[in-house]
């Protein structure tokens, strides 16, 4: 901000529901971690543990890095639009390094076990999201930071980027409740349906999962929470519509 | 449309998008019934069979019906607001009804058999998309159809009706997946890793499923496709703006 200017405030209720949503994050990992750690024998790489590794990586970087990214231009409004940019290329990139350990790790896993792999619709679901996520992350690079791409073209590709991102989000929540039904059918099948702790504990994750994914969306798609440009930028966004469009400027 | 007046046209994409969108929300029906009617003996009510009723009328009313009814303000764009917020309304209801038909389904089959109702995480997404959407209905009606609500009130609740309208949609798609995934492993558990035909077919249903949630979410969030008002609305709103905000018409 510049000197003497009135410190920048965040709308009312943003940060409200942007805690509340860093908080059911934490909770998802917690409650991951407790599934596995408390039902499921831990999580270890060279042993049979090693599937295990596949849902804890998943939700970290598919739903709980993945959310986060989505929600820094929400978070850091105040802040250059460079430095933000950075930051969510920067978290989508560590997203997808995690997920990919979490692929490699059921992929190993069933092929120690003999266990055949991408015939469920689990991993279908999964693994078009995991793929996607990856195009729209290298699209983004090449749209958003290639110094080389029009104005115009960025301003065209964005609501495709936007509208995908938040799509390709809930496409990764709704593979992780399908991994979570595949996995408690396959582990408690005979106990699943008396309502045992387990069978409540995964079931609830796959609630928080949800929570998640619709606080996250809120806050992305509420008209009044987005991104105002600052105001050096607002100049070089009129400038432009002057050169390009022959409109005079206007708010 | 007013005489002499040229007649109105839909943007460019917006039909080719709404007819892709048909075609795969019937796609999705035959590909039910054919899974259902081919792999699973048909659909009967009094019978063993009872239970196919549950995913043919759960994918008929909380997808198609549903996703249709979001559709209704970006296809009839051009007629009485009036007349689109009937059909809005009937085909919620409509879709309402024939949900409900299918959980008696489920939970009658249950019985029957003696099978637990509510333990698995499809269960608790599908009653809580369901029962969500009743709420919602009624909540629009409140708001949308009772005469007394005073536009205002209307004005800050729309948007709200909007984004749990579309989150609702993509639960109740979320909730079909799981039950996809909750079927082939209850029926075919031992074949459904050797790609066998109707383990293929359901996946395939599934990624239908998700196309048409990603097609109808498309065309309902993408800004330049938002039912523009009519010009005796223009009036009426700027009226209305002109008396409570004390602001100029403006467009």
């Amino acid at each position: 901000a510049m000197d003497g200017a009135p410190p920048p405030t965040s709308p009312t209720g943003l940060s409200a529901y942007v805690a509340v949503s860093q908080l059911l994050g934490l909770t998802l990992l917690a409650t991951t971690g407790a599934w596995l750690g408390r039902y499921r024998g831990g999580v270890a790489w060279h042993s049979p543990l090693q599937f295990n590794a596949h849902p804890l990586c998943m939700v970290l970087g598919m739903v709980f890095l993945q959310g986060d990214a989505l929600l820094v231009y929400r978070v850091f409004r105040h802040e250059a639009k460079r430095s933000t940019k950075a930051l969510h290329v920067l978290l989508h990139g560590l997203a997808l390094v995690i997920a990919l350990v979490g692929i490699i790790a059921v992929f190993e896993s069933h092929r120690t076990k003999g266990i055949p792999d991408m015939y469920s619709l689990h991993s279908w679901c999964g693994m078009a999201a995991f793929v996607l996520y990856l195009l729209q992350w290298l699209l983004g690079c090449g749209f958003f930071l290639f110094p080389g791409t029009s104005f115009m073209l960025r301003g065209r590709y964005k609501p495709q980027h936007i509208f995908f991102g938040i799509a390709l989000f809930i496409l990764s929540i709704t593979s992780c409740l399908l991994g979570i039904t595949e996995m408690l059918l396959f582990k408690i099948s005979d106990s699943y349906s008396h309502f045992v702790p387990e069978g409540i504990l995964a079931n609830t994750l796959g609630v928080l999962l949800v929570a998640f994914g619709l606080v996250v969306s809120y806050v992305l798609t509420r008209e009044e929470w987005k991104r105002p440009p600052l105001a050096e930028e607002m100049a070089l966004s009129m400038d432009f519509k002057t050169l390009t469009e022959g409109e005079s400027p206007g708010g």
